[in-house]
């Protein structure tokens, strides 16, 4: 999305993380990690979702993810950063094989594992940008941004889980604004190369 | 740590955590997640480590705490992300404390979780930190900054749970790089103000 938002052209090259392809020795040598995303670009490769689009941000300045001023640039971080920090690392595919693997999780415990952080994060969330007038029809005026782009995939991401949008209804309406860009609808998980 | 870098002034507010503090009606009132740190700044409340520090490197540019290239700035960037979303989010009091609840892991399964993740972003991390020759005296160069603190308040949480740092021969060089500098010596636990 970022990349689409950007206008770059790019080469996707998919990885099946449920066949672990990146844990593959071709991948570790990209990124000793084995964790996606990973960017190749001016010849150097790059990791990390939100330092990757702190580097288009910065080599790319033109169709901003990060307003001007200090302060506002510091919100939609803290805005990308608690879906980033607080909801994707606990609720990502490995983890919820890891509490599989030592506490026997089921599906139902994955589902509550992965709604419990959801909702842990996103309803303090719908709160600060409800009281917080530079809410617009994005998550900082009205042009998406960082925080948008991790908002947007973590709302695709619930839908796995049944995780029910409805009781946030800034985040359900920013979702859906993002839902109307071509730059957003390309980043859904149907519309990539590898979708099934 | 960051702020002592910066050379600038602070008044410290303790919350114990283990009291739940963080969850009180007055500190909800200034972030809505119930998380710390927080910072108030310009009349602003800031929240989220890494975006608060983000803020600190802009608005106070002196000691800068990433580097001026961008595919540097990237590199730091993605080596602090490596613990403030791989590691962090997932080791922190809420989430043993969650896996207790929910799953009875006891002291021994709460070390065993935390041992996992650490190990598992530690690991590459020194492999990618050895292999680089942007690698220095610090994480990125001879100067401390951005991921230089995470990974010091990374090896000191280690500890808690007796995960031994001598594994990784770069980290624990950093680290003990880090720990001879007045402004990283102020960071550690026993040098707070509430330290027990």
């Amino acid at each position: 999305m970022a990349l689409a938002l950007k206008g770059l052209e790019y080469e996707y090259i998919a990885l099946n993380l449920r066949k672990d392809e990146q844990r593959a020795s071709h991948f570790l040598a990209i990124n000793p990690q084995g964790l996606v995303p990973a960017l190749e670009i001016d010849g150097t490769i790059l990791t990390q979702s939100l330092p990757i689009m702190e580097y288009l941000e910065e080599r790319f300045p033109d169709r901003p993810l990060l307003p001007k001023d200090t302060s506002g640039r510091a919100r939609v971080r803290a805005l990308a950063s608690m879906i980033a920090c607080e909801i994707h690392p606990l609720n990502n595919l490995r983890v919820l094989r890891h509490i599989e693997d030592v506490f026997g999780a089921d599906a139902e415990a994955q589902k509550a594992w992965f709604t419990h952080w959801a909702v842990s994060t996103l309803t303090p969330m719908e709160q600060m940008l409800a009281a917080d007038k530079r809410t617009g029809r994005f998550c900082h005026g009205d042009e998406p941004g960082l925080a948008d782009i991790c908002l947007f995939a973590q709302l695709i991401n619930n839908r796995r889980f049944g995780v029910d949008a409805e009781q946030w209804p800034t985040l359900l309406r920013i979702g859906a604004a993002c839902a109307e860009l071509p730059e957003f609808a390309a980043g859904v998980p149907d519309a990539q190369p590898d979708a099934l």
